[in-house]
């Protein structure tokens, strides 16, 4: 409840609470990265997914948070991670970044193309991570008996629940806001280039450009954007 | 998808894969409690609920299932079991068995209720026990941050999810069919008289009145009916 951090000073109360010191050997942008998308993909996504070796996993949306479900989640080897999206190049970076299948769900069924993939009884893990009623349903129809369905986007209108269909099916969904119990390992596996987190970042301005790059953000698909620096000096 | 088994004899294909033998000190009549509403309370409701020590639950329903989670949420040592229903009757008897407060949902608001006992911010654990959207949104908003949301009613139609207000509150919520996987426990914990099953049964028929038994079932609340044997000799 502070008035933002896109400026020169920002006096952030209680701060000792919450800051994690970074090395010198991660690059001032990557830890960016850190501060939020990293862990919320990781704790909200993946690890209340319950990510487990050999899983097969799908991603509605190929954001910045999905892309850090995407890189997380194969720190615990999912045999098969289907990237979900709308935006062909933001497809084109998932498989970069170790997808093994992308769907558009602007061209195809998205339920009918995971289920080709993954099998007739779905995913073990749905990750929602775009906060719209669309890519919630996605989720719930994809999600196999026994499955995890975890939603980590930030929703504004309500959802229709299947639970005619799934009470049978001994689910488990969870909702979560960011912990950041996870960044200082986040931090370790970056510190040694266990993330390739350079990749998100496609854009830099200056502060006083700040403007055009929401400009530029607005229209991401359109400028191929994911994560946008603001650079202070 | 076989013919009922309410008959003198009934052939179970594979029976020897979910058959257990229960001792001469375990009633005929109290083994029927332990064949599915236990389970499936104890499993569905508890268990995936993750009812712990100190506890606040809510169980939304008082039938059998939802006695039978009344009962087997003891096992864990909740501090405080609310139970809601709109039959007067069936709370009382939720008191006999371990409720520490009842609300009655079709006198007052059930959510209001809920948290003048439990806090504002609600309880530890809501278990839904009856399958209708009324109940479910009962559970949606009594569930407390962090907190856990057990379905363990069979739902004919889908209910409104309040993502838009949950996305943020780290829940975790379950469905389920029963599994029967810790009917061994249970059928300990009853021989040696740990459950008082023997309350949940309220009337005995012979199987030539089972038509009967079924019109008193259709009119419980007026017949004060909660469970009913119905004996073949």
């Amino acid at each position: 409840m502070i008035d933002g951090v896109q400026a020169e000073y920002t006096r952030i109360p209680h701060a000792d609470n919450s800051l994690y010191k970074y090395p010198d050997t991660i690059d001032d942008d990557v830890a960016v990265m850190l501060s939020d998308i990293l862990p919320t993909g990781h704790e909200i996504g993946v690890q209340y997914g319950n990510v487990k070796p050999g899983d097969a996993i799908a991603i509605v949306g190929a954001g910045p948070v999905g892309m850090s479900v995407l890189l997380t989640s194969q720190f615990y080897s999912p045999s098969t991670i289907i990237m979900v999206d709308m935006d062909e190049n933001r497809l084109e970076l998932a498989k970069t970044l170790g997808a093994t299948h992308t769907v558009n769900s602007a061209v195809e069924n998205a339920e009918e193309a995971i289920k080709k993939i993954a099998g007739e009884e779905g995913v073990d893990v749905a990750i929602e991570a775009v906060g719209i009623p669309p890519t919630w349903d996605i989720c719930q129809k994809i999600v196999k008996p026994g499955g995890h369905l975890a939603n980590v986007g930030v929703h504004g209108v309500k959802v229709d629940f299947e639970i005619q269909k799934l009470w049978i099916k001994n689910l488990t969904i969870t909702t979560g806001l960011v912990n950041t119990n996870t960044t200082p390992m986040l931090l370790k596996a970056t510190a040694t280039n266990k993330l390739p987190l350079k990749s998100l970042i496609t854009h830099h301005y200056k502060l006083d450009q700040i403007e055009e790059a929401y400009q530029v953000f607005l229209n991401g698909a359109k400028e191929k954007a994911m994560k946008i620096i603001i650079e202070v000096n």
